[in-house]
């Protein structure tokens, strides 16, 4: 399975040189990491750029994905004349420890027993997704970044590597994310989680070696974290009440409506794509997250002394990660004498409007990123 | 499983006199409804009230519930001194159809067959349920309507009234609802159905006579459906981040947080007082109502020529039927010159602020009801 490591080129793998030891106290012997890179290092070695995925994403952020053949997720701010250049800056994006798309993971084989982990899998948190990408930095000679940029879970990567390596970051852009998992976040979460674990087809997640995955229980896992990515006035405006090719309700129980036919069709193009397992674990990853926790609850505990830039991006309609958080991020990072840029952009589109087309947030992005370099 | 209509005390049911034509076209051959009364019709015949309940409720509005043991779930707004009072007023409240507490609903022997309907009840809507219960009224020898009070589901069905017998309603109170289901209402009730459907123990809905009913996936559903009706700064304020008898997370898939331990919980727990198919069917005509769709979304032509009184209270952090949906019915009522009182009611309980303590509710519902007498 293990891909040569090519440095160039694409669906790249490294099996990383020391076992990774985990937040949790397991180690994970031989940690493996996908990834991606765009454009090349410097001779000052001072133009990298990690940019960081969220929950369901992967290290494909621009050019075609090799598999889906669609742009990258964020093509429309990773590329050429873009605010991230690979003309201009040495651009890494890796698979999260725990993903599915090639970095270790539930899926992958456990050399202990020469089958897949399942849930023998140690559990992992964003601190050790963070600790995954300084070890593949480390074997591509970046010293230290320019920028880490990320949204959403991609967000809580990139302000964990300013107070993880605080002198290996010289920026940090934090886009539609949080400082923590509310309780509200990890509820969300529960949900899909439990809506896996119900299918029978689950078995305690020894799935790899049968006929079938728990990919009922995935969609519905799917459908209900889709909801949160989208604003009430959003979904209003992309569907309404239109029904789906009929002139009149079915009294039935078929796909009537626009947005039912939209929720089951993402529900069941995410099983294609996706390890129910991984996604056990990545949530549970983002529900363990909070920046104040080793601070008793003082998030500017978190960040004293960083000499990191940060830019705190939110969108007006995301209530998934509101502005409101985004705000104790700034009010933390002020605190802390950090120097900090905030905006909070408008967008009818929920949270997903960070992996929409947002001139206003490439600006953002641009000049924030060039003020560093 | 009929028991004997007595007119007085708990748990009645009455077959009506007449068969159901529902709004599919569908007739119900032998419709039941399953109710209760508090108080007593006075001779003048003028002193009714109708309460509404919601999704997942039931007819045992008041006093001690007959199974659970525990209050009624509006006993809070229905009891001796309280603002729907049996000393003043002759209550009814009955089990919608579709339900599962006694009125028919898909667990019902369809007499065709002599097995339970499953999957070939007919679908219902909110028009549908408030027929069943104009029948029910006659039976009961209710010629006309003091008061129809709901809120939710039960607001829905109050309004529905004003519009199906506007001759036999004198005041509508329509709590924490809307005049139709919006694009996300319909999101999380088709993500409900899904979990349902995708169980495989649902067997199509032929449950009945199986050893296991699609408990797991009525989890799921409820679970969904249960973050809908709390907010998120309600959440916060009740688990926020807390962990569930433990000093540190697990790192494992154990409910460490509170809010996880709550959840699960809910999901548990309904599943023992709830029919599965129920809950499709019940979603599925909350789904359906939209009291415009006849006029082309003009909503006020649905009051058109109203003499009905209305009170719409919203709460402010009820998101799942926010104030602008009942701004939206109060602009239409005022648009059909109808009279109208509004309020807007403070609480950080979300959606359930409605079934929890409120003194404003209980003032202003005793308020306009009294107007009215």
């Amino acid at each position: 399975m293990l891909t040569l490591d090519q440095r160039f080129g694409l669906d790249r793998r490294v099996r990383l040189a020391r076992p990774l030891r985990l937040e949790s106290g397991a180690v994970l012997a031989v940690p493996e990491v996908a990834y991606e890179t765009y454009g090349s290092l410097n001779a000052d070695g001072n133009n990298a750029v990690l940019v960081c995925h969220a929950l369901t994403g992967d290290q494909h952020v621009a050019g075609t994905h090799p598999r889906s053949g669609k742009p990258g997720w964020w093509s429309r701010l990773v590329g050429p004349g873009l605010p991230i250049d690979p003309a201009r800056h040495f651009i890494v994006c890796a698979n999260v420890l725990g993903g599915c798309m090639g970095s270790s993971g539930p899926a992958s084989i456990d050399p202990a027993t020469d089958s897949a982990y399942a849930m023998a899998f140690p559990v992992i948190t964003i601190r050790d997704m963070v600790r995954a990408q300084a070890a593949l930095l480390d074997h591509l000679g970046v010293d230290w970044l320019l920028g880490v940029v990320g949204g959403s879970m991609g967000g809580m990567q990139a302000l964990d590597w300013a107070v993880a390596y605080p002198d290996r970051v010289r920026s940090v852009v934090a886009v539609a994310t949080a400082a923590r998992h509310s309780a509200q976040n990890i509820a969300y979460h529960e949900v899909g989680r439990q809506a896996i674990m119900a299918d029978p087809d689950w078995a305690g997640g020894d799935y790899y070696t049968r006929e079938r995955a728990p990919v009922a229980g995935l969609a519905v896992a799917r459908m209900a974290a889709h909801i949160t990515y989208l604003s009430e006035a959003g979904l209003t405006a992309k569907f309404g009440r239109r029904l789906q090719g009929r002139d009149a309700v079915s009294f039935g129980f078929d796909a009537d409506f626009q947005v039912e036919s939209y929720l089951r069709h993402q529900g069941l193009s995410f099983v294609e794509r996706f390890d129910p397992n991984s996604y056990l674990y990545i949530t549970r990853a983002t529900d363990y997250f909070d920046l104040s926790e080793p601070h008793d609850g003082r998030l500017a505990a978190a960040f004293r002394g960083t000499r990191t830039r940060f830019a705190v991006i939110a969108f007006d309609s995301d209530w998934l990660y509101p502005t409101a958080e985004a705000r104790r991020i700034v009010r933390a990072l002020n605190a802390a004498n950090a120097a900090v840029s905030f905006v909070e952009l408008n967008s009818p589109h929920g949270h997903d409007a960070f992996l929409l087309d947002s001139p206003e947030m490439n600006r953002v992005v641009d000049g924030f990123l060039r003020a560093g370099e």
